[in-house]
């Protein structure tokens, strides 16, 4: 029985930690809306604007990237189980 | 009892986690409908504008493909049960 | 009882799981009143418009047949019950 | 007793599944509005708006039906029950 | 008992079920409003104006349709109570 | 016992679905305004922006009346209780 | 017990029935505002603004109707109790 | 404990119906911020604006009021306990 | 224990009903705003803009009430406890 | 355990009931910027803004006084416990 | 048993209370952003404008207290435990 | 037992508890970004858009730090454990 | 058992108290913004630019670390456990 | 069983802690867009804006990495289990 609140707790807390990507993902959308309608009124500046946003949603990415390793653990590296 | 919730707990955590995508639809139609717009004012960058978005859009995706990811390991590469 | 105890949790987390996709729609019917409303603005452009209304939704389904896809799971290729 | 506890997570799964379709109702209720809106200004160009209208609202109704398809596979294609 | 547990879900998951249609409702009185408003500055292009907006309603409608249908089966064609 | 549990189930699966008529009054509240406001602007068209905005909502009202249905189907039509 | 049961749940019920009334009271109060407003713009075509809001209005109001008949129905003419 | 769980449900029920005047509370309270502005442009329709908003309010009170009836019956015409 | 369950639903009961202002608290606020902007651009008009704002404010306040009455009654004239 | 119970439900009950100032305090900010906005457009006219302001604010302070009366009662006034 | 069923409700009342201030940050946090805004548009009418927004930002900041006091009165002045 | 309750209880509400800076982080972000924007349009008037700004966000900290009050007093000067 | 249940109860509330850096997270994400648009249009203005937003972020991330404050208690100086 | 809940507490509570990175990355999401959109329009100040948006970034990632630590904290230096 232990195992198994373990497994069940453990299981709930990675479906949850993952989810903390939902605001990278809101957020990395609008930049990419942004970027686009920004390269269709100054196209000769594609290369400029896509590395800025490139730039911006790698920093966005991180708290994604978090949760994904923090489900990680849980699953593989889970300390307890 | 102890194998059912474990089944029980991965279950409904591979389902919450799956919705980390809702942030990346969201987002990624938001982008899609800025690009839709954009050809339409200048049809002659639609190509810079396309790559602009998908590229984009490819960011986004990241963080439903995380959650994706933690769904399919609890299914079947589930370390416990 | 941990047969009932593992469809019941299957069956609520299959139920979870297809609701990544609200977030796809709303994202894709936002694309779509783009779309309508840059073509009117530049029928001449229509191909363009929906060409690229249509790539950008392809990407944001992704997320939705996601959460489609771990629901089929749940209920046909479930690994435990 | 198991009988009756499959049946209520499926008959609760079902009722969730097919909300996915929440989604789906405001981004093709918006898709009409702005059409409605591009017609009134460019009434000429009807056909057009209504063709691109209606392929952007058939690509975000998918996810409803995603949820309808899990909804009808719990209730009679329930591979446990 | 079993009996009982058995309705009290598919209750409960009729009444969520219907609730799908609350996206549609809030999507086509948007569009309502818009065609109201375009009406209201084109007249002449009344005609066109509430066909397109009622094409768009009546896809919007369906998955409204849906959660109907899912409830109407829960109450009526349950295969299981 | 179970009179009593079928009967709790129903009743507040009654009250849920009745809700899904949140929708269709914010969204016919807001084609109401829309109509005042188009009136306001063209006195002369006002058959016209009435007749489309009733039309709208009478669309909308669907799934308003679609809880309805089901509340009364759980009251009084119980195929159960 | 069964009768109290059955009491409670028709209570709680009823009052989440009649919460549907919350989506008429935002749309119908925009409806106000903007009613208001085009009086303020207009003030020789009152007549026609009024006439045009009330009717949007009690459209709008069906919806809220509803949720006050189910209550009332599970308060003085409920089916079991 | 019949009646205590009869008096429970009623309570809760009452505070729940009750708060179906969110709505309004938030619709009336734009209505009267949309007159003021009003007024403060053409005080000259103070009186026009005035009765047009309160009429607007007066229906959009509907709602509130059902919520109100549904609290009392529930605490003094409560047709069980 | 009946007496204490009586009374635990009463309190929680009256702390929702009151909450019933949030709404109200929000619309006035909102009418107050766009009251102190009216006046600051027509000063000559302060007693018009005011006398409306408050009149609009003070339908706003009764959904308030409404809430308060029924915590009052819960707490003081409850007509089991 | 009678008089735990009550406790419990009374200060939860509280707790909630002063919440209800969270609508009060985002309505009275929002009326306090647009304040300053006025007064930065108009510093002749502050007064009247201030005054105006303070007037509003008032009003929308009532919903949040009525939730810290029923709060305080609860505690000192209770009539149960 | 009593006494901690006592203090766990008191405690997490008083967390739920402080709550309360949530709608005055933002509210207030408003206030500050419009007031920087407007002492940049006109840095001779700062004091004025200061002083407007400390004003509404006081009267906003009564319900952030209400729910502090009702805290401290659970922790400190609680008059059971 | 009793004493653990009285712990768990505390633990829970210290965390609700300093939650209540969500709403002044919001609102000092958006105060933040207004100022950074006003001192790109008039960088002469630095100083006296930043006094105003922090003046103003030093009093949305209040509500946040009344949270961490509560929090602080259920930790350590903890009453009752 | 009194250990688990005091531990659970704190873990949980770390993780509560920690999340109250959302408000925070948005907020200052918003400042980062503004300040890149605002060097976009003033590059010569961009040391008062970024020391506004940095100062006003800095106020803003207060509430955050108060969570962080919390949550470092509850585990490593909890004064119970 | 001690052991187990302990566990349990202590997933779910990381789980829920990673998740303060939404607001981060909905923030600097936002950071991206705008940053995108003011390159496009003064490609010639890109490194200005590159370097003030990702200082703001930075300064809203803080708060995600807040909740990381607590995770890993909760994780791998949990002081009891």
């Amino acid at each position: 029985m232990e195992q198994a609140l373990m497994v069940l707790g453990s299981a709930i807390g990675a479906g949850i930690a993952v989810c903390s990507g939902i605001g990278s993902g809101i957020g990395q959308g609008y930049a990419a809306g942004k970027g686009a309608e920004a390269v269709g009124n100054q196209p000769e500046a594609k290369g400029d604007i896509i590395s800025t946003m490139l730039l911006g949603a790698a920093v966005a990415e991180s708290t994604g990237i978090y949760g994904l390793v923090i489900s990680i653990i849980l699953l593989f590296a889970n300390p307890w189980v």
